[in-house]
């Protein structure tokens, strides 16, 4: 393969830029050309395509976002916007793409590879760490660690205040960044989609830690439970405490990646071309107990996401 | 004056600790005994009150809130609150009071001075910058320093999907906050409470915006003008565009306080205690055109407040 | 097991902290009492012990450092030493020890273990990730991205200069601090001690970018190698070219834990826990392959540590 | 005026691209057209020069270093060099000249005011805080707030240890850095050119320090006044104790720039672009007593920089 396009669609994600530097120098090394999509699919149907060198992935390995932009594209949910992308690719000669993004941009990309046999490599870029088929995705580290921040900020005023504090973090269908966040910032109680949560246990820890003297427990909630008032309002129906609510939004989203998003942006991009410079397509990569993986686009998207039953579990332990 | 007490109220603020820090170490250098209130005047009338030493405030320099801790207390607004508070006070020998606080808390502190003879000063502690009389107040360029920290990581992910965005940021009277992080923050608009807002004027900025191909806006708007999501509303009604909101919430009171604030608390901190070294009260320190200063603090509290026209021009210009 | 003991040994690591409020929260809910030790050995063999609850680990986990401090023990290094330190533990009653540290440090627990039948779990940490039986080590995430930050601020500064740079990283025996921030910060060249240096390819890539119109090439090096002065004069001898030098020195051990560090943390002393809870001795507790392990100390202790090829790699291939 | 030019000279400061982000926008504000230089006096003798618009300076506010680059000069400081210089401004139709630097940038500047009547006016850009005119400069804030998260972090290491350190900071004449990170960071001394250091009082600080059970001091040194193993070793003749050292180097230079900054880089702009507006040269903006001021630049560069008497005193007090 002498020529693959590369494009950042769904939410951005800190590392994006990171994994498109690493797939253009990457790829320079095969003697392959690059050429970058803009805003996803949207632009790959519009023909939004311009050739990247080296230079053009100079200085951006440290900055949040994507160079490259993202968009919703709903017309590349139809076989026809399918196709319309396929051509484009066609009309520029590009024999291979890569999809850095999350679980909706890899359904569009899976189709394209089944409907019109075009070599595709998913890259996992999303904050939400909800891929079955990898135990990290680019930008949860960073996302993570802006939220611990924020906990660490809140819970300064918290405890000067002896206040409790709800702290609503992103996470539809997956509570990893609650649960990282949570355990690693200390957490009294943290409450995630994929596991029910006991309003009385909540409330019975505030009590406990009220009548211990300490008033100031920090919740952390994903935003896939429940709105943080709503949760609010069922803890102070029953619990006689004022409590705080912080929807922490789309900070999460942005900031310089951290050490641990750029080195896996690094290992997916060379593992990405490399799968296209030996003309392997339909495969998303990832990383899994360590190591860098690649799997059948189907059967990953297949997979079902377990939560961390383990960190859940310590953080419990933790709290008490 | 050989016994002093100090006490921290309303909401906390960054530069907190440094100031109780300074101001236990200044008096000790005086020869003066320091005692700590706990839980602002709340704790001064339940006797919530501690001796204090150099030992006492090690390695607190650094970390935000208080750990003095504050409370409301509607009780001290009435005279037989104040009372209580003056007996406590003359209970433990105290002959004079540091207040770190806000317009509230130095309104308390000034019936303390008139109704019982005691002699009190305040020093400024509030992140919102709405004292008339001081150009700074602690937590201030802290808390401005968060919002423009949290502005480039929203300005990441609203760059990469073309989208606009309404940061709404602390300041129920006093659009500093707005002001300096919007200037800061490279803002395209910053709507504050002392300036009446032209809503067509915004319009027509992000319409230009979005023909001139940048349709990533970003507007700071001050807590006390109206809720983030009314003025979408407003906007979206008037322009077709998506837009999106954040509300920094609590966030912006924590985190370790900046070089200005340590310095500004230590400043501060200094001349609070020589006032009462020389049985002075009645005063509240600042600093003004960079210099420490202090204040009779009823004519402090009847200046008025001025917003910054200066930084508010200059922001406009640069935004265009 | 109803008692046990914890100290920190070596140079100290962020997460440390962490690593002890585990110990402690999780021993107590395994109703277990945790005695901490001061200074390490040092502390062991001369008493200073202390009984150690939930609220005294309150607060600790977002600090830097650790709290039970640590010291150099010549003195542990010789059998006597270690009998002292046995019975000051049998003295209080103590039946386990948790040694968080690194290599010397878990070889002096290797031989209290061996010599006096103690149970003793370590748990590794260290900035340096120089323990081959654990994928990490507490506080070599921390450590990697104050690296990266730095090298964020001082590319600025030789970027504006068009000046190349040499920054020292620690790493005596091991490289993974230089791997990982080099491969991270896209450094132009890596210097490691597991890896033969060619000067004459540093040469040739730095006179390439000269050509193509960048002399700003950031080297990081790892200490172990040589000192930053040394290998700047070897360049400067063969390139006509003037090299700045920053040896990063002790800011490196410092700060506020990242996720990664807490989380690590955080497992390891829930299975160090459960380990002498179950009257396990003689183990050292890690992560491999994403799992939390623990391995026979002597075992652990002969492993042989070999430098990540995959990420030197990479990070050669991204800096042509 | 019409047209004018802007370039950045001597070492590189945070803040410096907001500046020129600011004569960009506040002179196409004014209908004035702006050429960028490269490299200082360099680039402007060798005539690379280009055009810059609004859209040229977007995205910069929050970047370290300068986008116009700078370089050293040696030429420039000849009346040949500076007739050069002249010479290309007058073939580009640039009749006004801001220069963004520090002390010698500005000895440049006024040569070219005073031999061609080019209408010339200076921007303070310099970490160092050491022109007399103006009470800050562009990015000092940065580079204290900088220092100060390193005092942080050494810190942490140093209490864990119960081990002294010397921290060496920038400053060669001007020990503001020295003097405004030290009482930020709560160092036990500050050693700074402007004022003769008393090596014994250094030490019996240290020693009263170990007697009362602590020996983790941490100085602050300005490079100014020695190296940091100088200091270091006469302490340790006189003082049984080891100390380390750490010299921050060039991580003092680099980094986003804090928010009062870019305040000032605002600021400065705007008057310096309203200068040439109304065809006044030979001026040099900067702030004082917390208002904007341009001074004569002769005069100013005559004027003489004092220590901060005020903060080194109370820094003094702080730290017994």
């Amino acid at each position: 393969m002498r020529r693959i396009a590369v494009l950042t669609s769904g939410g951005d994600a800190p590392g994006m830029n990171a994994a498109i530097r690493g797939v253009v120098r990457c790829a320079n090394n095969q003697d392959m050309e690059v050429y970058g999509i803009e805003r996803g699919y949207d632009g790959l149907i519009k023909g939004d395509i311009r050739r990247m060198d080296s230079r053009s992935v100079s200085d951006i390995i440290q900055r949040g976002g994507t160079i490259l932009k993202t968009a919703r594209c709903p017309e590349f949910n139809t076989p026809e916007g399918i196709r319309k992308g396929y051509e484009v690719l066609r009309a520029y000669g590009i024999e291979g793409l890569i999809v850095i993004g999350g679980d909706g941009s890899f359904r569009g990309m899976r189709d394209l590879c089944t409907n019109h046999k075009m070599a595709c490599v998913g890259i996992p870029g999303t904050i939400d760490n909800d891929l079955a088929y990898t135990d990290f995705t680019l930008g949860f580290d960073t996302a993570v660690n802006t939220v611990l921040d924020a906990i660490n900020k809140i819970r300064d005023t918290m405890t000067s205040h002896d206040r409790a504090c709800i702290i609503e973090v992103m996470g539809r269908h997956c509570g990893d960044i609650a649960v990282y966040s949570g355990l690693a910032g200390g957490a009294e109680s943290i409450v995630v989609p994929e596991i029910p949560f006991d309003i009385d246990a909540i409330c019975d820890k505030m009590r406990r830690n009220i009548i211990k003297g300490k008033a100031s427990d920090i919740i952390v909630l994903a935003e896939g439970v429940c709105d943080c008032n709503t949760l609010k309002n069922m803890i102070q129906e029953k619990v006689d405490i004022t409590i705080r609510t912080v929807k922490l939004g789309y900070i999460q989203r942005g900031g310089t990646p951290s050490m641990a998003d750029r080195v896996l942006a690094a290992r997916c991009a060379d593992r990405a071309v490399n799968l296209l410079k030996n003309d392997i397509g339909g495969r998303v990569v990832g990383v899994r107990e360590g190591a860098v993986i690649d799997d059948d686009i189907t059967e990953a998207l297949d997979m079902e996401r377990k939560v961390n039953d383990e960190l859940y579990r310590i953080a419990s332990l933790l709290s008490l």
